[in-house]
């Protein structure tokens, strides 16, 4: 017999699982259109030279390839790749389209990526992003609006404790040359200071020293670092320390100046308060050039979510360089944390028919497919117990399990009178009556029923 | 430089696109809800025992398979593969959730699929399939309420012309028993008969004698075929001349019995009318064992969609048979004949923002954020543009292009006195107001617009 689990790293979602999930989606999608990004959708599949050379050697590894086909499969050769994020297939498709899109286009983008990685608390090899990204300027009105978006995503939810940490591509490097190691030792210096979080500033300066980094540099740099953390509630403390170890670098100035813009001007979308200017946040991907951003929560290692500035990537698919800058929010992480916190709305796990429609036998089908049309039509959601049953007692107790709110009975006296018994599931009120009347009951209650967020 | 096209025979979606896609989807899930279907959604990847031996040969050579990854991958073989449908994984489903399931689980599921097909009109190698199946009872009145579903959908979406043809796997095998051909020839004589519509009688007929069916059964059969297309428009009739023809093999007679019950309950469901008994109908897929049906439009070679009874597939995972029915609808087909025959609803082509917020210098791009904040507060969609421009042409060309309803613009003058002029890009009448005033503006305009179908 084979085996009935979802491929290792991937998952079924069930209708109780989809409705949190679907709840989740409707409010980043409607958060993000309130922003003015439309919708852009793209295939699961690419052609692997569109992956190759985007993601680094470590991200390489995990990109899923697929066979070639017919005469070529036993050549072990791949000439398709399932998409390992949803940044690079968008600057193809700027490339591409570049002439029909608007001249500041703005799109998000939900699906599914896939990376071969070693599963863990939320993290998959199946898994959601959720994307905006704005195409065509080097405006800093859009790394504010950005933000904005992606704050407003979150309070939207009902997180309340998140961060925005904030850096610049830019100022890292300034940051390490200032500190004085050589650019050729920025790549690694970079993989060991992205782990400040995970081992600490010891464990960081063995790792800088494995990496053959010299040991006062390492010091200089981790000492700035530890100072401007003492400062992280003060963004304009902390750019003030940026300016003064890395200011002579034309680099860290321009970091500096366009961060200190970004905190200005997120003033007056109310995600100021949010930020923290964190000169030691990397970002791992290769591709961005100027701000870098991510978004964390205390119970949660690992980001909600990160992005940035990334001028030159769309370039290497057009011949010619397009500004772009873009966040992506991880929606299995969100959902991780808000089902640990009970953060989803009542009303989500509520989701039964309106109506259940049972027959005592074979003769009654018709009526209970009629009825069940009308209530339809009505726009009223109408499971029909398939079967048809004597013992009332069975469709009772299953119309309870699916959490239906009527339960109607059609038999043979009912038939002869026109008329259907109806059960009330909440009051277990009963009565006989006309067709038209269940139809009545369905639309009243919809109308009462509570809302759910999610509902569309 | 790499290319930028979607890989062969995938689509990148634009916002155009997917707004007419998104509203099929939206009528879907509405109607396929109002019938007490629930949402499902499996991954993309599957283990590739779980696909291999469910398609039969030809389906098989369609089904990407993924290269296994790390020391594993030099070895050319594969582990993992693309769905290539979406009932296979919810058999898998069914098998290793069933505890938890409703006995009655109706699911449905709109995801893509993927098979390396030769590309032509309406065929791609990515595209999304609308599932719906009701599993756990072979009650007849579940292929009623599928059919009904589905005839909604299509009606709700505009469909007047639609077809609904409908056989039965028994009445085949007793059909061509009862000609003359033996057992061991049936899957042959099939593959013949399937292209019927396509290649006509004398073409079906030189097919069988090349795949070596006696020619006094070939012609037993035909004939059959040719009085029940004849009689098409009256289902009674062509059951009646499947029960003389085929009636003496125990198969015939419960499935004509079957069908006579089908076409009685669906006129409880208005999908009588579109019901065609066609004993030729074969479809492709091994796992049908009960009714199969098939949509049909007269522009279209192919079907809209099709399904059938497969009580035995979900046995191949669980060891234990569960009765199982459905019907997938093929969007990208539906997608193709709504848009060359003009079906979409107008109101689906216009998307623009409520308001477009321009300002004239970067002293003013705090407002500008102000402003795009509280109509975004207020449910409005708002786009800034995002660089300071004094020419107003050019903001005033882009807000059109982007069909936006208001134009909002902020200089010193507007910011000194607190204020914002705002045009009406219809009407082309302009004030200078107060930021709340803009709110309003975009809240009455909300209020009034034709509320797209699809509108979520």
């Amino acid at each position: 017999m084979t085996s009935t689990q979802p491929a290792r790293g991937t998952r079924d979602f069930l209708p109780d699982d989809l409705r949190r999930r679907r709840y989740v989606i409707g409010v980043v999608e409607d958060v993000y259109r309130r922003y003015g990004f439309e919708s852009l959708e793209t295939p699961a599949i690419e052609n692997i030279e569109t992956l190759t050379g985007k993601y680094g050697d470590e991200g390489s590894k995990l990109i899923f390839k697929i066979l070639r086909r017919g005469e070529h499969e036993a050549s072990g050769a791949a000439d398709l790749a399932l998409r390992y994020d949803l940044t690079v297939p968008l600057a193809r498709v700027v490339a591409q389209y570049r002439a029909q899109l608007p001249k500041y286009f703005k799109r998000y983008q939900i699906q599914p990526v896939w990376r071969a990685d070693r599963p863990a608390r939320g993290r998959f090899r199946e898994f959601y992003q959720c994307d905006i990204d704005a195409i065509g300027s080097t405006s800093l009105v859009v790394e504010a609006e950005l933000l904005a978006a992606v704050g407003g995503v979150l309070e939207r939810l009902g997180f309340a404790d998140f961060t925005i940490r904030l850096n610049d591509r830019r100022a890292l490097t300034a940051m390490l040359s200032a500190a004085g190691i050589a650019e050729p030792q920025h790549g690694e210096a970079l993989v060991a200071l992205d782990k400040l979080d995970k081992i600490g500033v010891d464990g960081v300066a063995a790792d800088l020293a494995a990496r053959q980094v010299p040991a006062d540099a390492a010091r200089r740099c981790l000492d700035f670092l530890a100072a401007a953390a003492e400062r992280a509630a003060d963004p304009e403390a902390v750019l003030a320390l940026v300016d003064n170890f890395a200011g002579a670098d034309e680099r860290g100035r321009a970091a500096a100046a366009d961060l200190r813009t970004i905190v200005d001007l997120s003033s007056a979308t109310g995600a100021a308060s949010r930020l923290r200017i964190d000169p030691s946040l990397a970002r791992g991907l290769s591709y961005y050039t100027g701000a870098i951003m991510e978004i964390v929560v205390p119970d949660l290692a690992g980001s909600l979510g990160g992005g940035g500035r990334y001028d030159s990537l769309i370039g290497m698919f057009l011949g010619q360089d397009v500004p772009a800058c873009g966040f992506s929010l991880g929606l299995e992480r969100i959902i991780v944390v808000m089902t640990e916190r009970g953060m989803f709305p009542a009303e989500i796990a509520s989701a039964g028919p309106d109506l259940m429609v049972t027959f005592l036998d074979d003769s009654c089908r018709h009526a209970a497919l009629a009825l069940a049309a009308d209530v339809r039509t009505a726009g009223g959601t109408v499971e029909i117990f398939p079967e048809a049953t004597r013992k009332l007692d069975r469709s009772l107790k299953y119309a309870v399990s699916r959490q239906a709110g009527l339960l109607a009975i059609i038999g043979s006296d009912e038939l002869a009178a026109g008329q259907v018994t109806v059960k009330d599931l909440d009051t277990r009120s009963q009565e006989r009556t006309a067709p038209a009347r269940v139809v009545e009951l369905v639309t009243a209650r919809r109308r009462d029923r509570p809302h759910a967020p999610g509902d569309r």
